[in-house]
């Protein structure tokens, strides 16, 4: 997707949260502030996607920062948070008349946990508007059908506290399917995206093969990819793409891509004719 | 109210969305956006209210843009759409089982034509909305009492198309309380709100007396409002003010407000500890 001058804010935006989140001191954190606005900002290249710009600005926020992992707190916090929903979100799918579906809203309810553009929310109370939500897009029947055909699977993961989401779908997929499944991450921290680390602490390597997409951007951005997973995504059948960053990074990509978010802000509204907070499963071919 | 370091961004959103509005060719829209961040934003005084940052980044934009009016055509646009609503709007209160409650409520729904904040939004659902909504502050009684006891009222306006909304409601004022109004609009044309000109447009003075604050805030800045204004503003037994802007401005001023705003962003949401979207009806005494 292309970058628009809106995104700039946005960036700004993300920029305050970071040095916040990391509890910088505030003299710190209104230098850093300054530093992205005179610096960074201004010679932003609107012709690159706004993961890969995303990327650059927190290479230079983390470097101000002095600090490799400013959302690690957060992070930490809402796997825990998410954790103890996998219980109950587990039930749900038990109790489902569809449960496919249930199993799909699910994993999107999990984008809901992103610091990357919403700062409020409540988990709990997302997740069941999210359950009692329409799809906007909704290539349910080709999902369905691709899932019966490719038992090979390379998913994309998004954000920390989602992956508990995904691993619950990640469980119906293997029962329901029979996939095997290759749970791509990022390389190192990028806002609260989720690394190796946080795969393992959620133990998805119990179901799936766990790799580094490479990439520390928050979408999977294919030129910062490395050579194992960029094999892989060439000779991928079926990839399940979660979360708004990787539809940004990928959409123009002419790939077996489902694409699994919910849209969080004006212009991806704008880019896709839908209301802001619409949830989406899109096939990319 | 205080400005906070994430009202950079929505500044930086501002610009972007002002030079857009003024319809400026694509680099001189690039030049301002990259003039505000490198020479605006950095030397932002968080001490100021946010309206009064807001006036003095636009004055700065207005003369890079050559233009002292960039919203004139969105105005126009928006005061059109709302006059189109007039009529299904009175006989909404002419319907309605509470009366009084129905005008507050057109009151407050003329507040969602704001382009300082939202971008994206269905007017006439929106109050649809709002007419549905239930209030998170809600001094109502007080209000009521206050309005049978004293007539003369300093109304502060905000946006234009709002003023439509607020013919209606002083319409009513008039009618049930028998109140005198002075309906006081900005000095010169500030992001989308409401002049003299607006306020001669959409006929207010054949029911109140419409005069200048003196200011060109986004906000009832008191320290920009001329001399006649604030006698009135100081001698005032009961002032009316409608949106954030002018909650912004004036919420720690001691005197007989009544804010009428639905809330836009998220720092006026945590700092009154209410959802975003949330309609107020707020005493400040």
């Amino acid at each position: 997707m292309n970058t628009y001058p809106e995104c700039l804010s946005c960036l700004l935006k993300q920029t305050i949260q970071t040095v916040k989140f990391a509890k910088a001191k505030k003299v710190t954190q209104k230098k850093i502030i300054k530093e992205i606005e005179k610096k960074f900002l201004p010679f932003v290249n609107l012709k690159l996607s706004p993961p890969e710009i995303s990327r650059n600005m927190h290479i230079k926020i983390k470097e101000l920062l002095k600090n490799d992992d400013p959302y690690k707190n957060v992070k930490t916090k809402y796997n825990k948070i998410a954790l103890s929903l996998y219980p109950s979100l587990k039930s749900k799918i038990k109790k489902s008349n569809n449960k496919f579906l249930t199993a799909v809203k699910i994993a999107i309810a999990g984008n809901v946990i992103d610091f990357g553009v919403q700062l409020a929310f409540d988990i709990k109370k997302d997740v069941d508007d999210i359950l009692n939500k329409k799809f906007a897009i909704f290539d349910f029947e080709k999902f369905k059908n691709k899932l019966k055909k490719v038992k090979d699977i390379l998913y994309l993961a998004d954000n920390t506290g989602e992956i508990i989401f995904d691993k619950i779908f990640i469980e119906y997929l293997i029962k329901t399917y029979k996939s095997n499944i290759i749970y791509a991450v990022k390389e190192k921290p990028i806002l609260n995206d989720a690394t190796i680390k946080d795969a393992k602490w959620a133990e998805i390597d119990k179901f799936a093969q766990i790799m580094s997409c490479g990439a520390d951007s928050p979408g999977t951005v294919l030129k910062y990819c490395n050579k194992e997973f960029l094999k892989i995504f060439k000779n991928s059948k079926l990839i399940i793409s979660k979360g708004q960053g990787n539809f940004e990074a990928l959409d123009r990509i002419k790939k077996p891509i489902f694409f699994l978010f919910k849209i969080k802000c004006d212009l991806v509204a704008n880019y896709l004719k839908l209301p802001i907070g619409s949830i989406i499963l899109k096939s990319n071919l």
